[in-house]
């Protein structure tokens, strides 16, 4: 395989150059799925396991233990373990959020019911707890706990903070981290744990992880202001229509005259929209710049993580991961 | 105090007998519902745990790790472990049955929303695993992530259940090992293996807990028919409304006559029922005497509950474990 293929997306050639564990990762998905008593379960974890997802998380511990040297198994398990996380949190998201797609496909509840979401959730996280056990590494439980800790506490704190015009950047950075970044960051520093990487290594890997996920969410909120809506599988204005103080917004209320006080008050705060109101957030962020902001606010955060990678052993991926960090905030142009 | 105190109830014994370890254990729920981040949490969780449950769960944890003789303080973090899981259960469990009320008291989600006992559920669940991943006991966690997932695969399959006439009695004993028996017999079996128990200890210990809690479970189903509402702090008739598949109603069909089994039909798998129905649905049980049929299956179980006690240590704990397997179907007359 050639270490260079600048013509694909660096997620692109992290899945080549893991291909063998990524599949090694599907089969433990599949088989892990598989409920002897309760058939339905592996028919609403398909739907989104095989939606077509980056698999981004799985990828990001692989290569974080492969990077390290690791030459075990246990990888595969954390890895599978992530993206078992994150499919629970999607299928909860989406009882919460009503929202009408994921991915671009219809979200499991409403193909099924809010009660599958929840329990098949709580079946996911059940089936990731049992394969980050059989790791029997205490400091991969300890970090996957508080990981988890951080999810949930950010998922309530984002239900809490929205509406709220009040809401800081600091309660932001707080959801976002809950949202996204602790499970990439507890994704690559098992990697590296379960390598036996040094301290410093894995903390460099932690500190990748987070501000990755942190840029990766900041873009995430810029796009559902600017982006395409069919190019990234969400809708447009989802933010916007659920009331989420995301940062385009709170740098634009930062910034507001009266008038535009009143609309997000009246939009945001109180939740009465109109079908024009989209269009007219998105002039008023275009006019505080709010947008560019948000995706300044993300490449910083993308070059810190680019800059953690530094204490790491020189290796292919090391170069992947970096250009994936700069791939994340590059999608927006 | 006095080891004799026949008039208090198996578990009111326990409690006083446990008392300062209960009191450890509800400081550490208190303090570990706290949330910096979120201060909506504990407001949610409060609730359900102020609402005066029995604390069944946690009273068998230190009841086990003491009857085994344990002087440390891990048994303290696995019954407020156990007592967070059940509460993230019933949180789970109050958006999905869309029940109007929960222990006397209106159900979290009447009183918040479905987001909030979603989430905070999820919060109670990480903050569980925390709480566990500190004992430091590979097996304890081995033993609470089996359990995490027979409980989800049991709430799964008793959704799919639901509503099929041809439910036989070993699925209903597959959601009753899920919805009420996986977590007692868990609850019992970290308590001996925190202790340091001998191995044919721990087993009757979640021998114990798995066959207490069936019992538990088909008292509570059989009271669903014929218990005092207010008593219980559930309203009657519950699972009928829902179309669950208990034992009583799984006996009644099975002796159906033409009409009974379009009785059945109708309100059951087709979720067609009147105001009168329920008198009817009680008349059919008692026709087949379905319901005694249940109390006499909870009998055996709690039989068996009993004797398995019988190679653990001499100890007032243990008669008073033996006591409680005696009250929770004698509760029932």
């Amino acid at each position: 395989m050639s270490l260079d293929e600048p013509h694909k997306k660096p997620h692109e050639r992290l899945s080549r150059w893991l291909a063998e564990d990524m599949a090694a990762v599907n089969w433990t998905i599949r088989a892990r799925m598989a409920s002897e008593h309760a058939p339905r379960i592996p028919e609403v974890t398909a739907h989104l396991v095989e939606a077509g997802g980056k698999r981004l998380r799985p990828l990001l511990t692989l290569a974080a233990a492969r990077l390290c040297g690791y030459e075990g198994t246990h990888h595969i398990r954390l890895a599978a373990t992530v993206e078992f996380i994150h499919t629970a949190t999607l299928l909860h998201d989406d009882v919460v959020d009503e929202s009408a797609q994921r991915r671009g496909r219809p979200t499991a509840n409403l193909l099924w019911d809010n009660k599958s979401s929840v329990l098949v959730g709580d079946y996911l996280f059940a089936r990731a707890f049992q394969l980050m056990v059989e790791t029997e590494s205490l400091r991969v439980l300890d970090i996957l706990a508080d990981a988890s800790a951080t999810i949930a506490e950010g998922e309530v704190l984002q239900l809490t903070a929205a509406q709220d015009l009040a809401t800081t950047e600091e309660t932001y950075l707080k959801v976002v981290r809950g949202k996204t970044a602790a499970l990439f960051a507890a994704a690559t520093e098992v990697g590296g744990v379960i390598a036996g990487a040094p301290d410093a290594q894995v903390k460099a890997l932690r500190r990748y992880g987070d501000a990755l996920g942190i840029a990766f969410q900041m873009v995430d909120d810029y796009l559902d202001y600017g982006g395409a809506g069919d190019g990234i599988g969400k809708n447009i204005g989802d933010d916007f229509r659920e009331g989420k103080l995301t940062l385009p917004v709170i740098r634009a209320i930062a910034a507001a005259d009266a008038d535009e006080r009143a609309f997000w008050q009246r939009t945001i705060a109180e939740g009465r929209r109109d079908a024009e109101d989209l269009g007219r957030a998105r002039a008023i962020l275009a006019r505080h710049d709010a947008l560019s902001q948000t995706r300044g606010a993300a490449l910083e955060w993308a070059g810190q993580a680019r800059a953690a990678l530094c204490v790491l052993p020189e290796h292919p991926l090391r170069r992947m991961l970096d250009d994936l960090a700069e791939y994340v905030v590059a999608r927006v142009v």
